[in-house]
């Protein structure tokens, strides 16, 4: 994440390569997301607690493996916030904010379409959950601020690990079940399964979510770069 | 896996050995696989959920660990999709991609075995469970595709860990429980408990495998060989 | 925890990052353990062990996640036994030792306080949950006993994994949950909720817990000093 | 485990500081075992795939943090089988094989009374749950021979994480819930909850350790040292 190679892209196949990275690295988390989601409240019985419990350990799980895969290539952020923040401390370049962010929520649209295909129920779906308040917003503020930390703070060797555990913790720790993302948030607008969040809830979500992660950028600037 | 070092093997009694770690570390997958779907149908009272988090535990332990063992030696594929595809990026030897098959069709079916003295069963036994249809199809695709993708872009130190939580992950976030290894797919075959899957869904599993293996080829090309 | 570069500290504005960082670590610390506590005991229908894996996995990552993260700037300690032990080994200079503590509890009961903000529930509380009683004593020093001589004992590379595993292991293996920890202690303190502990409790906890660090110092002594 | 440098033991302080690594570690790996054994079937409410899966989680992070602490001094054995093939193999002296053997399992019976007094009842007491029979012994040769292919073949610096990992998996996979241990075996014949194993199983479970420890050995031999 936040590779420094990641600032140079002259190439313009390079760029094109590190977009459809983002793209299909996002839509694949998002299908983690929401299939495991799925399949969590199929088989548990009733107990919230089970679902949320598989989905988490699916999501640690899916979410390392991403970052192992595309890091290299796009820095693997799946996220827009990740791609502001990265930009605004010049490890991404400008050129590429659009094009990824614009990935991001292409392949998030995608992934849970993916696992509505899966799964075998309707494709065009639209979630009834609604998530909102204040309380809620809180949480979302304080789970991006929390990732957006990790990311700046924990070495690129370990960062992946740390991003999946800290998102993992965060499914239980924060009362919105951190979505901290708002492309995943968009996606997950798209699915009336255990992940969702309906449409009017999100506009909450990514206010919250991008001052959560302004706000980690300048606690992180207080603590000085890395190394 | 797909160690470049596996490609030389002049000595036929390292061919041996290889082939031989190869049959062996099937079996014990398949053992871990079987065995623990076994232990957690039995405590779980009925909870599939408890059932699947249990086996998905073991798997993920396991798969790790087997891979840490029998890397050095044969590469640790243990999936003739994996075998297949290493054959064509020139990661194995042509010579071997039969033997290494054999083996790991025969190591399937008697870890199968294996787990039945273990839990005190009938050892011969065939599943009446019918996975099937164009859903599931795209889910063994899709779950194999992640498969290959990993194994291709993950550096070689890391891919233990990662093949292993991916497949945990897949085992949630596909509809299939991800068996992404025609091997495993025949063991399975021979077992009538909870990770079986009936003869007759068996060719649907391994056609949608291979088509997901021969996907991941074409996209890690496009993203170019690692490092 | 407990790095030797930790000891030199002639920068006031270094000195102030550090004590912030173990504010900030330690309020976090208790938020995720405070905060998977509610979400789990919500979520888990009664099932108190279902609720216990829940607060177990994401201390688990949460706590991993934390100390890489501070661990380069404080130390990451949050807890004032460390600080105690450090200071006597030379780790941690005397006159950070009370900045370090006050930060650590003033964050802790900040920390329930965020948590109980984000779950929406009274902010002010104070816990009815008695632990008391030898066999708890008992079990507190037992656990601040393994985590101290982890501390000490393994490498500054893979501590951050040891303490989180560790911890998870202890909130099973010990009767008392775990606590390990004084500042975490107080904050629990002021939260009516599942990780709670009753103001009477308190005292004979902190008092185990400095024992069971006593204990580790002495004994982690006579192995002599890692590496 | 079972580190080169163990062989050298000219130095009594030395080797009494090993032994005493072997007596405390045990201990501890014991109330680990026994104590998240306890927690387990107390909270799970009659579901024993719920306590099995605590027991396991707590007993893979407390063996891997037990390796990290321990193996720098003593080799962290922990079990007279390891032991045994580590003085076969020439990694322990001679000399150090049985105060090495009666440390473990003078810590093992121990550990037992500890977790016995953490969580509250009789000190002294004996398991009356029967494990025998063909497909038990056969489970336990398994267990244990996977346990010493991987302490032979995976590399020390990830050996901590890959027994950690193997046996939570063991618990699972095997029928016997993988004790792989007579010096564990012992222990637990002195509890009688939900770890335990009643006296008259214990000569069986150890023959076949023993048993499944030897052709470990020869099945490592074959595939030649590691590196």
């Amino acid at each position: 994440m936040a590779n420094a190679e990641a600032a140079a892209t002259a190439d313009p196949a390079d760029a094109l390569r590190r977009v459809f990275a983002e793209a299909l690295g996002t839509l694949l988390l998002l299908t983690v997301v929401i299939g495991s989601g799925i399949m969590g409240e199929r088989l548990a019985g009733g107990n919230a607690a089970l679902a949320l419990l598989a989905n988490t350990a699916a999501t640690v799980g899916g979410l390392y493996v991403l970052i192992e895969v595309f890091g290299p290539i796009s820095g693997a952020h799946f996220n827009p916030v990740v791609s502001l923040v990265s930009t605004v401390r010049g490890d991404l370049s400008r050129s590429l904010l659009l094009p990824y962010v614009a990935a991001q929520l292409a392949g998030a649209v995608l992934g849970a379409w993916l696992a509505h295909a899966m799964f075998d129920v309707e494709i065009l779906q639209f979630s009834a959950k609604v998530r909102a308040g204040p309380a809620q917003w809180l949480a979302e503020a304080v789970a991006t601020f929390g990732l957006i930390l990790v990311i700046f703070r924990v070495p690129s060797g370990r960062v992946a690990a740390a991003v999946a555990l800290y998102i993992g913790a965060a499914y239980w720790f924060t009362a919105s079940t951190s979505f901290a993302n708002p492309a995943a948030t968009l996606g997950r607008m798209f699915t009336d399964t255990f992940a969702g969040i309906a449409p009017a809830s999100v506009p909450g979500f990514v206010v919250s979510e991008i001052a959560g992660g302004i706000l980690a950028l300048l606690v992180a600037r207080c603590f000085g770069r890395r190394d």
